[in-house]
């Protein structure tokens, strides 16, 4: 089966007002909570202020309130709480793509000629259930058919994916520690983020936790030290580590999107959205290779082809490193480095935020934290504040941030969404 | 909040195939299996053939997988196993309105300017949990935090609504019965139908095994006495009996969409989707009436406005009776009757096949099934047949069907989607 080219949207699309929640574990909050946080910020952010009256349609990211909250049907009881009633209102499902794709919809929704102003967003609140619950219930994104029988949780399968790429390429556990390393650094300077401290913080506290206690101090000369340390950082599925896993979260997050046409009624600094693109994939069981996924690939293409930008013009991206081995495959899927090298330019810096190609610099999944429902807008959150100069202690290109893309993964590739952003 | 006149598509859409599964309870068969089959019946539909590759994207109604067969991110896995990869593959929830939603969304993404052919469908495998995890799970399409702690499910907020309806407008039990009775006629003709029995034959059926048994013949002079009979047709949740349910289901619907320019590759016969409309309401437990759904009027009149016809212009409908008192309200919402006389109107016939404004042709959920998240596409699928003239036994209006309508409903009345077909 061969792809057509991909097609232009019939109507520019463009963010014109971005919020999200703090991300973290709130025992004491609900989806519905969340997302009301994340969308007092956005309205927040609407430099020429926002009537709530102007939003046509809501399309919400979420993975599975059904089992995190005993709640589906979601959408329109957020739509309640926002006060957007009767304004439509679609829940949108892709796994950990959910709110990707919602994004998506919403710009579709626009092209449409349907709508010129929609809310796109997403939510999932992860932390009532214990966490061997949580692993469960992710683990149905994968096939429950064919993989969950064989005892495959997801770090069982990230682990699988990143033995077959130090197998075939010689990538080693500490590229992933790099990984690590540099999206803790970015989400300290995230006041979002769940897990907002260095792998050097975290060493200092733990070390000063040690002497209060009258304990030796711990033998760590330097992160990789600390990372290599099997009581601080257990493997949880070799070589994926404790600090190679992105944590359980909670957070909602969402933007305005506007029809080109009409955004400057918001904002004159919009962030337009030049490409999109989505692809399937098969579960890992039916995979042909399991060192980079074909969803990503398809979708990046479409959305390159649709922006007609190649790599090279992509200044910063947020990819979807769920575990740091995915975003090893997703700085090669998008063809920023080429197969195989994506752990060696990461360990080398091109990816740190003054590197030359800087990723996640919100801190990525991993350091930002992953309410999955809610990732793919998030990312989008982070391009949005990146291409408008306000990203504050983290921002990249001293504020030049002309062309960004984002890469949200559903699943172990069953689905992959990127999007390309433009500040003209 | 005032709505904006609903505006036009930038392109026309039309049906130019339709599939589904027999619905009924199949034990040995997953949601894959149940959407292969109406899949390979969509195919066989086309009229002038239909090569796969030309379907450029998917979007799938489906309420739970997660909580019916432990099965997250079904929308790729759907792909797959029809052999559609990589296409886009997108979940779409809004509860029982999840089908009609995807299909709203296939609409709008045609209308984007980005696919010309998309396969809209839904699909819901319901039977694999006892009937009481049946219950507590739809009942998550009500609201978690303050409907389902007070004890409702569904037929007990659908029962709510019977009497506040009983109590306004003097509709009867007898009014719901005849719902019942004119449905099961339907059903009784359409070869899919899980309850594929006229009343006459369930009681006649009932008479029989007596005899065998040897027990005394029930005393039943006609359909209403069995309906009134306690022990065949038991309270679930007063005035709501038995047969005022429709029951537990599994099955799949899909239909494939055609920009309408190029919808005469497919077929001669396309069906033209001139309205759609979507709304949202609140729950129950904070709606300002009982007895008719808000959200439904909304997505009416967005529907009518875009198709530039009033309820006059329907010449039959497939609306959403997931209980009896359902269709009584939604024929009144959709403005065929004034308000409160729905059931009257139906007792005196006017809804049944060959009555002046046909409703539920197929047998509706009540006697076809109700598999949740399929029955929305399913029931574009029988106007599609009816407008085409092969509706079989049940044709309606001797073929004559240019205008046609269907109303699903998520939740009770969270979410409505409206959709409005015309034939040339």
């Amino acid at each position: 089966m061969t792809l057509k080219r991909a097609r232009r949207l019939s109507r520019g699309v463009a963010i014109v007002g971005a919020g999200m929640s703090k991300f973290g574990a709130f025992k004491e909050k609900s989806s519905r909570d969340l997302f009301v946080e994340a969308f007092a910020e956005m309205k927040g952010s609407v430099d020429k202020g926002l009537d709530a009256a102007e939003i046509e349609s809501l399309y919400i990211g979420n993975f599975s309130s059904d089992l995190f909250e005993g709640q589906g049907h979601l959408a329109p009881i957020i739509a309640d709480w926002l006060g957007l009633l009767p304004r439509p209102a679609t829940r949108v499902e892709d796994a950990c793509a959910s709110s990707g794709v919602a994004l998506r919809m919403g710009i579709l929704a626009i092209a449409s000629g349907l709508y010129d102003v929609v809310l796109a967003g997403g939510v999932e609140k992860m932390s009532n259930l214990p966490t061997e619950r949580v692993t469960d219930t992710l683990a149905m994104a994968s096939d429950a058919l064919y993989e969950i029988p064989a005892g495959l949780t997801f770090p069982g399968i990230f682990a699988i994916m990143a033995t077959a790429h130090m197998q075939r390429y010689g990538t080693q556990p500490e590229h992933f520690m790099r990984i690590a390393v540099k999206n803790h650094q970015n989400g300290a300077l995230n006041p979002k983020a769940q897990l907002g401290s260095t792998i050097q913080q975290v060493m200092q506290s733990r070390v000063a936790r040690a002497k209060e206690r009258g304990q030796p101090a711990p033998p760590w000369r330097d992160e990789m030290d600390f990372l290599h340390d099997a009581q601080a950082n257990p493997v949880v599925a070799w070589p994926m580590r404790l600090f190679d896993c992105s944590p359980i979260s909670d957070g909602a997050a969402c933007v305005l999107l506007a029809a080109a046409d009409v955004a400057s009624r918001f904002t004159d600094k919009p962030v337009h959205i030049i490409g999109s693109g989505q692809g399937s994939g098969p579960a890992l069981h039916t995979s042909d290779e399991l060192t980079s996924l074909s969803a990503a690939k398809v979708a990046a293409r479409q959305a390159y082809e649709m922006a007609g930008v190649t790599p090279k013009d992509i200044k910063i991206a947020e990819v979807h490193d769920c575990f740091t081995i995915a975003e090893v495959v997703a700085s090669e899927d998008l063809g920023f480095f080429a197969p195989g090298q994506g752990g060696f330019a990461a360990a080398e810096g091109a990816t740190a935020l003054h590197g030359e190609r800087p990723i996640n610099t919100s801190g990525g999944l991993k350091s930002k934290g992953h309410p999955v429902g809610a990732s793919g807008v998030a990312q989008a959150i982070e391009v949005w504040k990146q291409m408008r100069g306000e990203a504050g202690a983290r921002q990249a290109r001293k504020g030049k941030v002309d062309v960004a893309l984002t890469h949200n993964v559903g699943g172990t590739g069953g689905t992959c969404v990127v999007h390309i952003y433009e500040r003209r």
